[in-house]
C-alpha cells in the first residue's frame, strides 16, 4: 500500500462476524477546500459502525481522509460522500458519519449521516 | 448577496435528498434589544435540521441573526420567530431552533422550539 | 409591580399557543432557612416548562423567589410547593421544577418534581 | 437520636404522596474494610428514589453510612445491603443505589443496584 | 493465586442473585503488540455487567489483562475476544466490553462489544 | 456558643506558632442586601491567612458570615469589612480575603484584599 | 442616571483608600462594529484594577460598554481606548483592561493594556 | 512490613542524593475523627518534597495515613503532625504537605505547611 | 490583498506606540507536510507580542499561515521561522511564537520560542 | 534505524543554535515492571528543554520510551536515569523530566528532575 493520498478504501476480513458490535473512529485532521472561496477549510470526522463481513482499514482510511486536502468540498456535501464511499467499499450493518467543522463567518457547523438501521447492542 | 444585515434567508439545494441527515449549526453572536428596557440582550442561537429539497445557505444565516440586532425582540417570541422563518423558506423534514439566552436578574433562560417530526437517523 | 419579595407570581400570554416548545430557566440564588435549625439553606432552582397560554413572567419570578429568604423550608417540601404555585398561575402543558441543594452534613439533595404530561418535542 | 454510627435508619413523612417525585442524595464519605485484606477501601454513594409514604432522614443517613466505617463490606455486597436496609425502612416506590469505588489494583468499580419499578416522571 | 499474568479468570457467587443490578470496571493499563509492525498498543478496557450466579473476580481480571503485555493484538479482534473469555467464565445476564485505544496514525480507535439481553434495572 | 447569626468572630490558639503554614477557608454561602436596591446579593469569599498566635475558629466564621443576610453592603466595601474584622480578632502575619460576587447588570465583580506581609512558605 | 448608552463613566467615593486592593470585573456582553467590514464584533471585557481615591460605578461602566454597540472600532484600538476612558475618570493606582475577541477568519485575538504599576498586594 | 496500620514511617535510600530533584505524592484516603464530635473527618493528603538522603517508602506511607482513620485530629494540626513526621523520618532539603479537608458547616479548608527552603529546580 | 496563500505578512500602525501592550493570536488552523515522509502534519499556532510601531494584519496572517500548507517543514524548525519572519516585518518590541502539534508516533511535540525582552505589563 | 526497542538515542543538528527556545514532548505511553512485585507500571513521562547544538529525535525517543517495557524500574530512579540519558546524547542548555506514574496503593507519584540553568525564555 502506498503512503499516498488516494481514493481507495480497503477492508480486511471481520474476525467476529456472528455478533454486532461497534466500532467507532475519531480523525481530527481533515481538511479540504472551501468551493467558493478556495480557502482552507478544517474538520474533525467521526466515523462510528457495525460491521458485517469486513472492517475497514485504518491505514486506508487516513489515505482517504488525506485526499480530501486539495479538494473543493462543501460540508453537507462531503460528509455524505465519505458516508458513501465507506458503505460502497465495506457494506456495514450500519454507519454513522459526523463531520464537525471549524467556525466559518461565527458559524460552527457539524453535519451527521448515517446508513442502514442499527442492531440493538 | 450584498453584506447588509437582512431578514431574507437564501437557501441552496440539498445535494443528498434521498437520505436523511442532519445539519447542527451554531451561532454564539446573537443580539437584540429588551423591548421593555431597551437594554441589549445576548444569545447563542443553536439549530439542528433535517433537510428536505434545500439547505440553509450559511451567509444569509449570518445576514439573518445581524438583522435582530436594533430590533426589541421578547426571548420566547424570538426563538419561535426565527422557526418560522427558516421553516418558510427551506421547509426541512424536521427542524430545532434553540435560544440560550444570558443572565438578566439573576435568572438565565433557554427556549427550545421545534417543527415537523423527526426521522429516525 | 413593587420591588418587594413576593409570593404573587405574574404571567404575560404566550405569543405561540399553538406550537409545544419548550421554557427553561435556572435561579442559582435561592435561600430558605432550615425549619429544624434556623439556619441559611443554599440552592439553585431549575425549571423547564410547556407553555399553555401562558409564559410565566421573569421579574415576578425573581421576587417569588426572593420571598423563601426569611421562610423555614424543608427541601423535598418546597420544591413541590414551587412547583404547585407556579401550576397554579399558569397551567402550563408540562412543568418540571428541580431544587439542587447546597451539601448539609456531608450530604448533598437534588429534589426533582414534575406535572402534566411532557409532549413529544 | 444519638450522634453516634447506627444502622437504624429513619423516616419523616412524606408531605406531597399524591405526587411521583424524585430525591437523590450524593454521600462522597464511605468508608469501610476490605475483607480479604481488612484495609480501607472508599467509596461515594449515590442514592435516587421515588418516595411513597416516608422520606429517608437525612441524619440517619449520615449515621448509617458511618456505622460501616469498621465493617468488612465487598463491592458488590454492600451496595446491595444499603439498599436492602433503604428498601426495608421506607418502601420507596423505586430506588437506586449506586456504589462508586475507588481505584484497586488499577481497577475501578461502580456497582449499581435498584429495587421497583420507576414510575414516568 | 499467583501473582503472574494468567488467562484463567476466576469468579466468586453472587450473593444477590435473585437481583438485576450491574458491576461496571474500568482499567486504564491495557498494553498489547501491535500485529502488523510489533509496536505497544495501549487501551482502556471498560466492562459493564449483570451477574448472573457468579462475580468476575478483581485480582484474576488484573492477570488476565496483564496476560496480553506481550501478545499481538487487533483492536476489533481483541475486544471481542476479552468479551468471549469474560462470557465463557462468569455467564453473565449480560455484559458490554469496551476497547478505548490510543491514537495511531492521528486515528482514535473504540470498539464496543455486547452478550445477551440487558435487562431493566 | 449560640448557633444565632453573630459578628462575634472566636479563635482558638494556634498550635505550630513556631512555624509559618497556610490555612485556606472557602465560604460559597455569603449572601447581604443591595443597599441602593434592597435586593439580595450572593457571593463566594475566600480566606487565605498565615496565623500567628491564634486560629480562626470554623463555627464563628459560619454565624458570623449569616450575620450579613439582612444587612446592606457594597461589593468593595464589604470584602474589606469582613478583612478587617479577621485582623481585629485573628491578627495573623497575613491574611487574603476575596469576594467573589454573582453577575448583576451583565457584569460579574470580585474584590481581593490582603493585610500584612505574606512570609516565604 | 438615564438608561442611555453613554460613554460618561461614573465613580463614586473608595470607601478603603488606606489599602491597595483590587477590584475585577468582567462583562461578556460587548460588541462593536468592524470599521473595515461594518459587520458586528464581539468580546469579553475584563477589567482589574487597585483604585486609589475612586470606584468606577458598575451601572456607567454597563452604559458605557453599551455606547459601542454601533460604532466601528479595531481590537487593538478600542482596548486601549476604555484603558484611557477608565484611567481619565477614576485614576486608579494601577489598571489592566483585556479585550477577549471572537473568532474572525479563524483567529481569535486577546489584547491586554495596563495603567500604572501594580502594587504588591 | 506488616499490613497493619503504623505510624512508623520507613525510608529507602535515595539513588540520585546528587540532584535537588522533586516527588509529589497524592493521597485522596486520609480519614481522622472530629476531636469535638467525634464524626468522621475526610482529606486528600499531598505532599511534594526534595529528598535528600532518603526516599519516603511508599506502603509505609500508606499504613501511616492509615493510622488516623480512629484518632481525633484538628484539620491544621494533622496537616503539621504529618510534615514533623515526615521530616522527622527522611530529613528531605525541603518538603511541603497540603491537607484538602471536605466541607463542614458549607466551609472548606485547606492547610498547606513547609519545612525547609526549597531549591531551585 | 489577493485571497490567496501568501509568505508576505502585512503590517498597520500602531494606534498607541507610547504604551507597552499585548496581543495575543491563536490560529488552530495550520498544517504543513512533514519532509520525512511527506504525509501531512497539524498544529495551532499560538503568538502573543508587545507591539512597537506596528501591527501585524490580521488577514495577512491568515494567508501567511496558509502558505505552509503544501510545504515539507520540522516542528523545531518551522516555528522558530515563523517568529523570524514575524520578527523581521513588525519589528515587535517583543515576541513569543507557540507551534503546539498533533500526536506523532504516540508523542505530542510543543515549540515555544520568543524574540526580545518582554516589557513589564 | 531498526523498529525495535532500543536504549540508543539520536539527535539531529539544532537548526536554530542561535536561540534560547523550548521544545516539550509529551509521551503518555510509558509501561515498565514494578522490581518489587514484577507487576506492570504505567506513566506519562513529559520531556521540556532549550535544546544546544541537537535536538533530540522523535523516533528514537520512541524506541527508547519502548525499551523499558520489560525492565524493572522505581519511579524516582528511572526519572532520573531517562534525564542522565537525554542529557548524556543531547547536552541540552537545560531540561526537565517528569514522570506521572498511576495510583498504586491508593496513592500518585509524579517525579520531577532537571539539568542545567533555564534561560530566560
Amino acid at each position: 500500500m502506498p503512503t499516498q493520498p488516494s481514493k481507495r478504501l480497503e477492508v480486511v476480513p471481520n474476525p467476529h462476524p456472528d455478533r454486532d458490535y461497534e466500532v467507532a473512529l475519531e480523525i481530527p485532521e481533515f481538511t479540504c477546500l472551501c468551493p467558493r472561496t478556495g480557502q482552507p477549510d478544517f474538520a474533525t470526522i467521526r466515523i462510528r459502525y457495525v460491521p458485517d463481513r469486513h472492517l475497514l482499514e485504518l491505514k486506508s482510511i487516513k489515505l482517504y481522509i488525506w485526499s480530501y486536502r486539495n479538494e473543493g468540498a462543501f460540508h453537507e456535501d462531503v460528509t455524505n460522500r465519505i458516508l458513501n464511499d465507506f458503505v460502497a467499499v465495506a457494506a456495514p450493518r450500519w454507519i454513522e458519519v459526523v463531520g464537525d467543522f471549524s467556525v466559518r463567518g461565527g458559524i460552527k457547523t457539524v453535519v451527521r449521516a448515517t446508513h442502514g438501521t442499527r442492531p440493538e447492542i
